[in-house]
């Protein structure tokens, strides 16, 4: 489903927070604020999450110079069971609170609402935070790091990361100008070790459909930017544009690849988590697309729909990815 | 957050499904499907709380003469971790998806959502679902059934159920009028097993929200209706209203009461579960409004936002509640 704001509502303020690792990639200095403690101070891995969603927001908030009051309605959502780090993270503030749930497709999904949302007067500022924090999903997915389990070579890594993005109805870049809301795709791909081969076929079918049914070619972008397929996934979408006689390498960046020196870094097959597109997208992209370096991006994340209850009962791995057009230009 | 909707969308066609125990229960007749199966002939209980969300969405299609193919979007939700309930449910359907996570309140969070869409022209059609499943949840939140673990008085029994609605902008009762985003309110309360008492403030919080927003007055309601707060969340409901020297008992229902007899079926407290809400309003509720029965109604459903992860770490329960005003008069 893809559609245009009609009121092409702004990003007027973003903010990228992470841990250790992430401080330590090639995006290092884009973050806000980089924390080499795993807790952030925190007790627990769930908690420490929860406080980087905070940071994001708060931090978000002071470069608009906004005050919590100032917004209407916060959207967000995590990879935690129950989606506790986003609740729990806004459980003290006096606002109107949208969870969601699209795995690491969460941070476009977010946007998209809160487009919708602003240009349609229903919220005069949205907030959309996602996060994601390494040790509390690496527990709840797999098994706690202190276990010290082997990762397959095309396992990603979960960031441990938040990103948060004020939307407002007002006349600064850089804008959000229109969106698909993917579709679940499903090729049966049952290896919970590979999320990147299950995601790219659900990032081919959403790119596809938002230029089909916005009329706009890859030529009309600076950057194709996917969410988190990693090496392996980035790899397959190339194939399947191939495929179809488009050659998208040129354009395409991929953030799970971008947030860590998959060279240097323990990472296998690159990033992943609710957090990585949105701290490389608030980081490292909506300045490049503010300053005009950049003038026209699609931003396609990816999620995995599954659980580890499900991959435990032998299911393949449902994959969806919502995007995002946004420019410099109002349009 | 509370708007009035702008286009006022019909909930053009709405369908409850539901298990054994829900069939037995004083609303069995009510239901358009009910299944003795637990596994709704599936192998696994998350296929089965699956099959549930599918058959819903079918016999709301079918009550409408709709196909797949005339529906833009499908928002939906469940209490599993990572929602894969609704993830697999729909994983062979053509149509865009938006995944969404409340707790039980997710519900209502859908409805705003195809209220919104459908009003502003995004989707001609939206489809909300939600479900939960007795066996599937027990063994997440709590133990596999199979376990026999005796339960504290105070808790609720979460249904097997699942209610859809298509919400369009059409001109046929019932009406989606206005609703409530409501804000996390955390009073401390640190009982699992007595969820209906952390979700009462967050119920009475957004009820006020709603009528000193909206400018009404119980008055205009025939009935306040709540997700599923059971019997001791809506006794604290009608004392925290007490406390403001209003009594709103002979207007109150709650879903959690409704959908089972406390006398006669072993369920302590009520029911609970996202498709509590869902089943009660679609089943037994929305028809009435249609008929006329009832002329104006709100509904609250509340959520309890917690994971059994935070509860092993000590936390209080925040709570939610999203309320929609529905209607017989377009207004």
């Amino acid at each position: 489903m893809t559609r245009i704001l009609t009121d092409t509502p702004s990003l007027i303020s973003y903010s990228a927070v992470g841990g250790r690792s992430e401080g330590e990639g090639p995006l290092g200095d884009y973050f806000d604020s980089i924390n080499d403690d795993e807790y952030f101070g925190k007790d627990t891995y769930e908690q420490a999450e929860s406080e980087l969603q905070k940071e994001a927001v708060n931090i978000a908030l002071e470069k608009a110079a906004l005050k919590e009051k100032d917004i209407d309605i916060i959207i967000g959502g995590d990879l935690l069971n129950q989606c506790v780090a986003t609740s729990f993270a806004h459980r003290d503030r006096a606002v109107s609170m949208l969870g969601i749930y699209s795995a690491c497709s969460t941070f476009t999904e977010g946007l998209i609402l809160s487009g919708i949302m602003t240009s349609e007067g229903y919220a005069k500022r949205a907030m959309n935070v996602t996060s994601s924090h390494y040790y509390s999903a690496e527990r709840q997915y797999r098994m706690p790091i202190e276990y010290g389990g082997q990762r397959a070579p095309t396992t990603q890594r979960t960031v441990t990361a938040s990103g948060a993005v004020i939307c407002e109805s007002s006349d600064k870049a850089p804008y959000l100008r229109g969106f698909t809301l993917g579709k679940i795709i499903d090729m049966g791909v049952d290896d919970a070790a590979n999320m990147g081969a299950a995601m790219a076929p659900a990032a081919y079918d959403t790119i596809n459909s938002f230029l089909k049914e916005s009329g706009k070619g890859l030529d009309d972008f600076d950057n194709i930017i996917t969410g988190d397929l990693g090496s392996i996934g980035s790899d397959i979408l190339y194939k399947l544009f191939d495929m179809d006689g488009i050659d998208i390498r040129s354009k395409h960046l991929d953030c799970g690849k971008l947030i860590y020196d998959t060279e240097r870094q323990d990472v296998h097959s690159g990033g992943s988590g609710c957090g990585c597109a949105a701290s490389v997208c608030c980081g490292y992209i909506l300045p490049k697309i503010q300053s005009g370096e950049l003038q026209n991006v699609i931003i396609a994340a990816t999620g995995a729909l599954m659980s580890p209850t499900v991959s435990f009962q032998g299911e393949s791995i449902p994959s969806i990815s919502h995007l995002v057009w946004i420019s410099h230009q109002r349009g």
